[in-house]
């Protein structure tokens, strides 16, 4: 199969083209002056099929480096099955994931990289790749890192939050980061004290203040500052490279910068809501409504202003990705656990589908350039998790994964208007985007194309990752 | 003319491929994946010339957004003319500069600009833009800032040194920003405390300190910081974006990057010079011989560690590109115009030459990445000053500015071995390069290629630059 | 004349005693503990009055180290002479002002000191010395530095402000300094760039904004900022210890706690009106009313925090010390010169009454410490400008200059209630004080009593200064 | 018993004035002015005793507020009982000291204090209070915590070092502060990252790097800066003032000055060990010597600026105080326990005895001023540490705890020569001292004169503390 696309912009992190692009088989072949001929050969009748890409713009498909299908998390799962979310996600234009296979305390690493292989293999759309959850640092686990690369896993995950689920302690975090430096596996971190937030939980349970909005509460910045300075600290001690998983606090983003300004390797990636939503509004809307938005770390609050310091965290580069830690439960019989207790609200918001048109409209309110646009979304997160070239770009020689945006058209985004996630509700209810996913290719197929959905399950593979290309 | 460039590993700011360039007259047609062929179409066998490139880098040619050729400083004038200057810059892998055209108080814009096309016209080896320095701000100078854009000319530069030669007092830069900000201008910053540097220059002097070596203790960095800072403050209050050339004190770096934290649109240039070379080594030589390196802003003490934090700077980002300021005079008949006076040796170093090397250099001794590398020289030069798409970028539609970058090749730097320049030394001499530069394409025509220099005065053309890419 | 008062709490910079205090003349000579007998002898009964002060503080009398009596500006002069000036600060417990002799350029110096000295002499209630105001910094004036010191001024003012006035530029700032740094004179700074200020005053003329509130608009935080950082920049350059005036952003307060982390000798005073005041209150009140707030720098933005920051830069000690740069101008016939164009009107706040009383309040509200309170108005005052052991503290030999202040008395200020300035207005009209000044003691002569002024012209002396006590 | 002081220089922390100083019993009753008469009464002729301080300065009695006497420490104990301790402090001129009770896991408040108290009782030759610390935090010590204030304690120990034996947990830190805050206990923290330092204890150990030098590897000041953020944002989400000890690492104390900076109350005491002795010439001594200098925190690295940021600190107030972290082992049996393995070697420096004479030569050395001596060494402490009025001061109603300094004298500091603690080395072997402590009173009694000891155990009592003076 032969494809070309033809006549549209073509937008990189550094600039924008006029340039048909020509996919061949899985791969792209040649990205060509307009036109259609080269040498005098003609390119478009020589194609399958060519795709009208006009007034469009030509962008490599959106990487979503941090998704939960299937989780299981607190006595419920994940509500999207890896064919469910993938598909989601082909739908907002992203054709790659990578999702966490989880370790617990106990357990072999081995094992849980294989269960998740197990989930996902023959289910997705799109292609997948895996993190590891690290969630018992011990002398099995710190040995199986070794193998990790060979299994196309360069990057790892740990927990400062979670006691007795997937928390390390300081001596644990300490023993992992040296054997990620010793190989070169990126340490993701989720950066937030969880034993001390724990005791704000509990107490203010034992006050009665039992809604979602107290979820918030209990998560203070503090606690993420905290967190993000050890995880800091730690990596500068180790000369291990870090990466801060969903980064909500501008405090954060300050001791973020802090180290970058110091020439320190530290990464954050920040999430679609902590840059709309916000405490007041959302986690603390009247009665049960709230917990929609329970996740952590938690939203924001406005009246402090972190929302707009995340967009310029992004603007400055102290934050590098946005990712959407797509971690989706239906209010019915799963939110619902938590009603009278916050803590046993699962904690996720669904969002595969919308990352791309979310952080497009940043591009239309003026809070991104179109360029910076497309290295969050798709090149940032090739080059950070070892998939550039292949993903990422658009090049010859890269996989065929493209999306035709249209700045022209319109998204209304709300359960039974653009809502493909297997949730009973819409974290987005009601967002209104200036633009839209006309076209998605994946490894040169067409997946989803003029509101239809072209793919299939099992069409997508497994990425084997290289070392994140942010070593040096 | 058809040219192939085969078999090579086409670099660019994000990441690297294997991929053919194909090169249509002066353009870009193509950028296709190996093996020559496309569809079944021969590519090799329709083309003029084929390179190989096997082993090799295909990167964009360099642009030197900051040079002063045949400048009149000091009584005398920049000894490379438009010819023997960007000739030498081809020689280095340098396919564009930005030379500055000149108004001095009471002088027309216009004619200024005029004048430097006049010395340019029909000379140039390669392509060249100018900025326009602004040397007598006043109402006149100020409405002509109007019709530079359509010049050509996005950028103009103001000096915070120099006074009774290019100095502007605050009032002046207060009033040319705001210009400068309502047309989208980029300003360029000489960021030193003139005034006070003289009172310093006259002190030392009269107090018998009259070598080369003063020159850098005149010009101390706080003065440096100083400026650099109050030029921040005028932008911030004027909206304008803020572009401060040869940057050399780690202070002045860190309030760049305090700038850049706050998410101010301001950026930093750093040269060669301020990389490698320091004041107690090369200012500080024995004799007059520490002529040869003065410039300003000057070299900096390495005890104190400028040069380390000028290479960190560039990794972090708050420095964005590297220029030469190269402004070359020769030790007989023009540097000698200081003997016993350092403050009459004309201030420069000239580097056009050698630019991509040493820069190529820190790669090979880990202080960037290849990719960095690409991006510092040659894609934000393009970006920052409105040529990207044309310059800086290895895409269909740009210009055929293509350098073929050997790794394992090898450059010594210095007269009689590489030295193109017209001056009786070089301020490189003796330094070892770990990559050399092949091939050499300007517009899709040879201009250099295996030691020998096959371009000609006139092929270079004049570009008209758009807005700076990071206006927003 | 014996006087001991008997029973009150002596607060000083560090804490708090209950203890008598004995004055013998003019000087303080003895601090006892309570109860008026020492080793048997009955203290009480060999003086000649006894003031009783239970349940009283009392403190040091207060130094207001900032004051321009009868200043000329502007074509008219401030409206309190040194005698209606001096006696507003005795009743409220000031018992000595350091006001500013002026030197223009092309004017001598000493005769600028002389003429102070002849509108102070024989004129104050309480003691005074003066800081030199060097407004033409040249050979002569330079000079002239090197005997101030003999004559009791041991600091003196530039302005970076007020071109064609006061304003010296940077070679003239790094000459005075130089000086300064090689005497130990301390420098006092006007710290806000007039050049580019009087840009903007122009140009908002022009565009026909003309009230007060543009006055404020016109002297931008950012040209605060800018100037203080580079006065800090000349002093470290020249090793001379700064003091900032009237410090009034709080990124003003910033540049100087980073200098002050540094290591660096830099000082900040703030005054009441930056501290209570602001932009849209006071200086945005409708018509014509805001002139009474129109000073320099101006009252900042409420909105933008700088009230509160300059209250946390009391606390931590960032700022050091509050000054009234007491500058009264009556609306009539003075500020109205203003009318029409916010420029032309004087630049002045009255307050030398008030400082003590409203910064009091600012311990009520928990703003400050007891301590604190002392140490700003009294001590600090005294330690800065050379005048510790006789002034600024209860101790033996200081000179019996002492407040009875009453924590559970009440004062309110407004014209016809507690006003003692020759102003037809009140720029504290309104404010309620939880406190009051009981009694002065100027040099062992009550003062100030019960609400009656028993002082009187010309009991007030000059203070010789010594170098500042923190010139290490 | 009535002394007169006559003729010294007072020096508090304000300022000096000439003055003398009458102890009535057991208290100051008088600072009076030069003359011993006063209003015609003779002091001197109705004192039991008069000390001529002519040419010396009279200062407060300095306070140690961090010792360890007779702790029980890594199978031994401190080898200064309170007798030898207290005694030794008093040479140096030292009449206060706040030694630590201790609690452990599982063990009640009240009996750690009781039997402090037991080992103190009648022993101690100057007055001595106490901190607690509390190792195991959990309800019982929790709920022990309010009845501190009765007991005299209104500071408490916490820390994040030393697991399995006084380390808290986060979640037992943030219970903690918030018991702290509510009741306004000052917290005071171990700031060192355990957990992790013993992963890197274990891991030096393992590889054969076990002399002393490899105890400071161990300890990097990453773990330093790390625990010191973590406490401050514990403190900061609970409202509790912090006082960190032991400050040591450059970076703990930037922490403290953007805390500080930002209006935090937090505080940092340093010691000696970290003003004026380093990694490499004394921990790293050869052989096993360098366990005489084995204390947590440890020693630094002078190349990387410590020692001198540590008397910057002192300067610039981000460090309030100097306390000497007093806790003695012999070499012979105690520090030797450690041979072949560092972690074995009893932490601990002796140093009660040489405080003031330390510090006072960074007065002669032009680091501190005197008055800053008499602040960081006597009167912060008294502040710090709710003494204030007793202690710290030379005032009526203080205690007669008084020191006579002659900064014409000379103190050589050693073993034989002035070294009276317990030990069978000092830790200050060498140090030369030009100053010496001619007199010291406590509580009116002579203690030590003219080089002999005059004081007895039994005659220090117990001083019960009252709130900190900092924490509003
Ligand atoms: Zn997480
Ligand atoms: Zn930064
Ligand atoms: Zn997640
Ligand atoms: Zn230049
Ligand atoms: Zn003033
Ligand atoms: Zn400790
Ligand atoms: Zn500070
Ligand atoms: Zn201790």
């Amino acid at each position: 199969m032969k494809t070309l696309i033809r006549g549209g912009t073509v937008v990189n992190a550094t600039g924008r083209h006029a340039a048909d692009v020509l996919i061949d088989g899985e791969t792209i072949a040649a990205v060509l002056a307009p036109g259609s001929t080269l040498l005098g050969f003609d390119v478009a009748a020589n194609v399958d099929r060519v795709i009208d890409a006009t007034d469009r713009y030509v962008i490599p498909g959106g990487i979503d480096a941090h998704t939960h299908m299937e989780l299981p998390f607190g006595g419920t799962a994940a509500s999207d099955t890896f064919e469910t979310g993938t598909r989601a996600a082909a739908w907002g234009g992203t054709t790659t994931i990578v999702d966490f296979a989880v370790q617990r305390a106990g357990e072999r690493v081995q094992d849980g990289l294989e269960a998740w292989h197990a989930k996902a293999a023959g289910n997705c759309a799109i292609d997948y790749g895996f993190h590891q959850i690290i969630g018992g640092v011990d002398v099995d686990s710190l040995a199986a890192m070794d193998s990790l690369l060979d299994e196309g896993v360069s990057s790892y995950k740990l927990f400062m939050a979670y006691p007795g689920v997937f928390y390390s302690d300081d001596a644990q975090i300490l023993r992992a980061m040296q054997k990620a430096a010793d190989i070169g596996l990126l340490t993701m971190m989720h950066a937030e004290n969880g034993p001390a937030i724990d005791v704000l939980v509990e107490q203010l349970l034992a006050a009665g203040k039992t809604d979602p909005y107290f979820h918030g509460i209990a998560r203070a910045w503090q606690m993420e500052e905290e967190a993000t300075h050890r995880a800091i600290m730690l990596a500068d001690l180790t000369g291990a490279p870090l990466y801060v998983v969903h980064v909500s606090a501008k405090q954060a983003v300050e001791q973020l910068a802090a180290a970058r300004d110091r020439g320190r390797n530290v990464f954050g990636e920040t999430c679609p809501q902590y840059l709309y939503l916000s405490l007041e509004e959302q986690l603390g809307a009247p009665g049960f409504e709230g917990a929609k938005w329970v996740c952590s770390t938690p939203l924001r609050s406005r009246a402090e202003g972190h929302q707009d310091h995340m967009w310029q965290g992004l603007r400055t580069n102290d934050l590098q990705m946005v990712s959407t830690d797509h971690c989706p439960f239906c209010m019915k019989g799963q939110k619902e656990l938590g009603l009278g207790d916050f803590s046993k609200i699962p904690n996720g918001i669904g969002g595969v589908e919308h990352r791309l048109d979310l952080l497009y409209q940043g591009v239309v309110t003026g809070q991104l350039t179109l360029e910076r646009w497309v290295e969050i979304c798709c090149t940032t997160p090739a080059r950070m998790f070892g998939m550039y070239g292949r993903k990422g770009v658009i090049a010859p020689g890269a996989d065929g994964d493209v999306v035709v945006y249209d700045p022209r058209g319109h998204t209304s985004i709300g359960v039974g208007r653009t809502h493909h996630m297997n949730m009973d509700h819409s974290a987005w209810e009601g967002f209104e985007i200036d633009g839209h996913v006309d076209t998605v290719l994946s490894r040169g197929e067409v997946v989803v194309d003029d509101g239809q959905f072209l793919g299939r399950a099992g069409h997508g593979r497994y990425v084997r990752r290289e070392l994140s290309q942010y070593l040096t």
